[in-house]
C-alpha cells in the first residue's frame, strides 16, 4: 500500500457496469517527504473520503476485494484513511 | 485506473481465440498536466470508446474482469470514457 | 498489453514442468516511435511467432490465460501477430 | 520478494473492515548496496517485525495469501524476518 | 519472465509458514547486454539454481504456481536454468 492525498474526483456517464456506484477519486500519490512523487491515478473510495484526506490505497487484483463486488475491474482502492504515521527509524 | 486518450487501433489476424471479437485500441497514457507520460498501450474496448476520447484505462488481472470471458488474457481495458476531471485540491 | 519485436528464443533444459513443451520467445518491448524500449523479456508463444516479428504481448497473472495450462507459472505471452497499427489521433 | 527496513508504523481508524487487526508497518525498500532505494510502503505484519527489522516483503496479490483473511485487499505483507544474506557471486 | 544470475542466498528464521522449505535464492536481473540491471531479488529456487547459474525468474501471482503449495505468498520464482539465448534478429 502506498501513502497519497486526495486532490478531486471523476465524473464519467458511460462506464463498465461493475463501477456503477462506486465513487471515484483522483489520487496523488506521495513520496518519502510527504511530496507529490508520480503520476495522479484514479482508485475508488471505500472510506468516505474527501478532498484534502491522507490516505492509503492499493493496487493491482487485491484492490477490487475491498468492493462491493469482488470481481470488479477496479485495480485501485481507498483501504484506509490516514490519522498519524509514526516513524520510529531514521536511516 | 489511469487517465488517458485513444489515439488509435491494432489490427491482428493471428491471435489467441480469447481476443476474437474485442476491439484493440491503442491508448496513451496522459500525465499529471494531461500530456503524453510514458508509452502506449493496446487496451480492449469496453465502452464504444473512439479516437480523441479521454478514457479511464486499468491495467493487471482485474481489466479482463470488465470483458466477455473473465478468463481472458487482456491485461488492459478501458472501463470509463470520462465526462469531467474536477480538481478540488492543489498541492 | 504492449507492443513487441521478436528477436530470438531461449533454450532452457531445467526447468518447471508446467512450461515443458511450451516456446520461449527473446521479446524486445517497442515504444511510441517503433524503437527499442526498456528490456527485452522472455514471453510464451501462442501464435506461432518467430524472429522479425511485431507482436502484441501481455504481462501478469493473465498471460497464463493464454496457455494451454491456465495455473503455468508464466508470466508473460504472446497473445497476437500484429497486421497493422492505425493511428488516427496526433498528440 | 525485496529486502527493506522497518522504520515506523501507521495508525488509521477508518479502515476496510479486512484491514483491522493487522499491523500496518512503514518499509523502506533497501537496493543493492543496503541503501534506500524507492518511495517507503506500507505492508501487513505478518513476523511481528519492529523498527529496525531488516526484512523480506511482498508485492501483489500474493501479500495477501500470508494474512488471515486471504481475500484481503493488501497488496504488501512483510513475510520475513532476515537472519543474514550470503553473497557468493560477484558481478 | 526475466533473465538473472543467481548471486547469493538468504537465511531466515523467522518467516511465513508456507515459506518453510522452500530455498530463497539472491538474484540479480540482467539487462540487454547481459550486464547487471535493477536491484536484485529474493525468489524462490524450483530448478536447484545455485550461485553462477543464468536463470528465468517470474513475477507475480504468477510466481507461486511453481512452488509446492499454489497458495505461497511468494512473489518472485526462478522457473528454468537458461542453457543458451539464441538472438537471431538484430535490431
Amino acid at each position: 500500500m502506498k501513502i497519497g492525498i486526495v486532490t478531486g474526483s471523476v465524473v464519467a456517464t458511460r462506464k463498465v457496469e461493475s463501477l456503477r456506484g462506486e465513487r471515484l477519486l483522483l489520487v496523488q500519490p506521495l513520496g518519502d517527504d510527504g511530496k507529490p512523487s508520480g503520476d495522479p491515478l484514479i482508485a475508488c473510495d471505500t472510506c468516505q473520503a474527501g478532498p484534502g484526506d491522507r490516505v492509503l490505497f492499493e493496487g493491482g487484483r487485491e484492490a477490487a476485494m475491498a468492493l462491493r463486488h469482488a470481481y470488479n475491474p477496479s485495480d485501485a482502492s481507498i483501504v484506509a484513511v490516514i490519522d498519524d504515521v509514526v516513524e520510529e527509524e531514521k536511516l
